[in-house]
């Protein structure tokens, strides 16, 4: 049985979707940036999004494509916190029942925001317990429709948005840096490119021990993390690729790149001090690969896409003040 | 002698010389802000704009007219940071030197920026010594031309484009909000919503102690600060209103708002949880006075001006740590 992979059309359908109802995010530029990285940068700052980052673009069309049947018996999702509050706003904006499965040491603010959202939150512990059974236990029961976080045709065509959008808004650069965990917006953002017929190299960016893409794309195989893996990027910890969104990264992708939570925090300070974002570790390791020097040189024109903001004032806080410490006492 | 007032025409030229060289901030909106303000909130993040702050608007519309004489000559400016910064920046982009001088208690985010592009500082000491009065023996040592703050038709021009932009990017809000020093930059807003012929109040927004703005336009007089006020907006602590700026002001604004420190704290972090914007204290008044409920609920949509995020980390994490801390235990 062949997988269904989503096209092209499916990411400008998505966007015809998404219309009216996301923030069609700025491209912004910062001329130290451009002047630290030696080349042209633009960033897009889905930090800037509804709910605090690019998830509610693919919960959205993924939720208003839903029957009215199925609409009314709500939806299970499972995820860290951005894949949660995107699909706690959808259903609301939508007015369906929502349910997700949450680690109970998500940030609280993700948590917060989720249930602010009107979903309704089924904690789990991250160390003993498997939330996808706990989620498909939830539809046996109650019904619903489950809501993927990443390996779901409309969820990728819906993320890609984001890669349309930029494409749209500036000429095309060289190379386009993406974050990535199981791999749906960086699978969204290749096939825009793609579709455009843009020259741009596409990369996925990962936290340095949930490399499996990086290694998975050199490989040619599906890699997973090994056990007891950590990071700060809270966002990024699937532990392998997607089934289809490997076979789109595959084809299309040039290549895996990954950042130490040092360089993580180094991008999220410099966000604070020159951009004037807020970016959660996550949504800092596109940055984080270029201002540490990951990016060839010979990509003349880098696009960066910030992909969340969503962090806890305590993590946040210790993060600018542990590089500005370090400037002050090198 | 009457006044050079600039007029809406002059602000509509400033926006032509400042095409392609400043950032043309997005506007943003936020639906949980829409929701706690029970009415529809429009942003306008200037903490976005080049050197984070407004400033760069009104000090590249004044440099750019500059004679070849005049900018070989340099210019010399005063400033606690932003004016600093936006003046060095037009400067290194026009190739003229900038001397400027700036409290040595100035947050060392905007010395730091300031040195970086380029301009030479001179510290002084705010409690005893007289920062005109230093600028302008620079002027009559080496020559050179000064570039006010905020009493200056050009600079009152320059930061008029912001509400302009404003005006041309969304419906007119029925009242605008703008931070508020000298009064250069809610000067030039009000300029901008008389000549669009808008139906929009304007009103200007100040630290409490430092609420001349708001005493001198109840009582038609220029108002000063009591000696000894404090404030945490370093960027607003203008003694009174300036003379050009007043006489604007005085025909076109509603009123005037100001707020607590603790107001403005909490917009820091709101900003941080729900915006993702990094605003500095002085650049989160406005929103402060929105959301302390200080905007009179007749006004059933607003806008507001986020005027800056130049602030030090220690301050910043300060900031969002105070009202989480107090969130968690209330």
């Amino acid at each position: 049985m062949g997988l269904h992979l989503p096209s092209f059309s499916d990411v400008e359908r998505a966007a015809e979707r998404l219309r009216g109802h996301v923030v069609r995010t700025p491209l912004l530029s910062s001329s130290q940036l451009n002047a630290l990285a030696g080349r042209r940068v633009v960033l897009k700052p889905e930090c800037l999004q509804h709910t605090g980052s690019f998830k509610f673009r693919g919960a959205f069309n993924r939720l208003c494509q839903l029957t009215a049947k199925e609409r009314a018996a709500g939806v299970v999702a499972w995820s860290s916190g951005n894949h949660a509050q995107g699909v706690a706003l959808a259903a609301q904006l939508l007015n369906i029942p929502a349910r997700i499965v949450m680690p109970a040491d998500a940030p609280q603010i993700k948590t917060r925001n989720t249930l602010a959202l009107g979903a309704e939150v089924v904690a789990y512990d991250r160390y003993s317990e498997d939330r996808e059974v706990i989620a498909r236990d939830l539809v046996m029961r109650n019904g619903g429709t489950i809501v993927p976080s990443y390996d779901d045709a409309d969820i990728i065509a819906g993320q890609g948005t984001v890669g349309l959008e930029l494409l749209q808004d500036t000429e095309p650069p060289e190379a386009l840096l993406v974050c990535c965990s199981g791999g749906g917006l960086v699978a969204g953002c290749a096939l825009a490119v793609e579709g455009l017929n843009a020259s741009t190299a596409v990369f996925s960016v990962e936290p340095a021990e949930f490399n499996d893409h990086e290694r998975s794309l050199r490989n040619g195989i599906r890699e997973r993390v090994e056990p007891g893996s950590t990071s700060i990027c809270d966002a990024l910890l699937a532990p392998t690729p997607g089934e289809l969104t490997f076979a789109i990264n595959q084809q299309i992708l040039a290549g895996g790149l990954s950042v130490s939570d040092e360089e993580v925090l180094l991008a999220m300070s410099f966000a604070f001090e020159h951009l004037k974002l807020v970016l959660e570790p996550g949504g800092a390791v596109a940055l984080a690969a270029l201002l540490s020097g990951k990016v060839p040189e010979h990509y003349r024109s880098v696009g960066i896409i910030l992909s969340g903001g969503n962090v806890d004032p305590a993590v946040f806080a210790a993060a600018i003040k542990a590089v500005s410490n370090s400037q002050s006492n090198p």
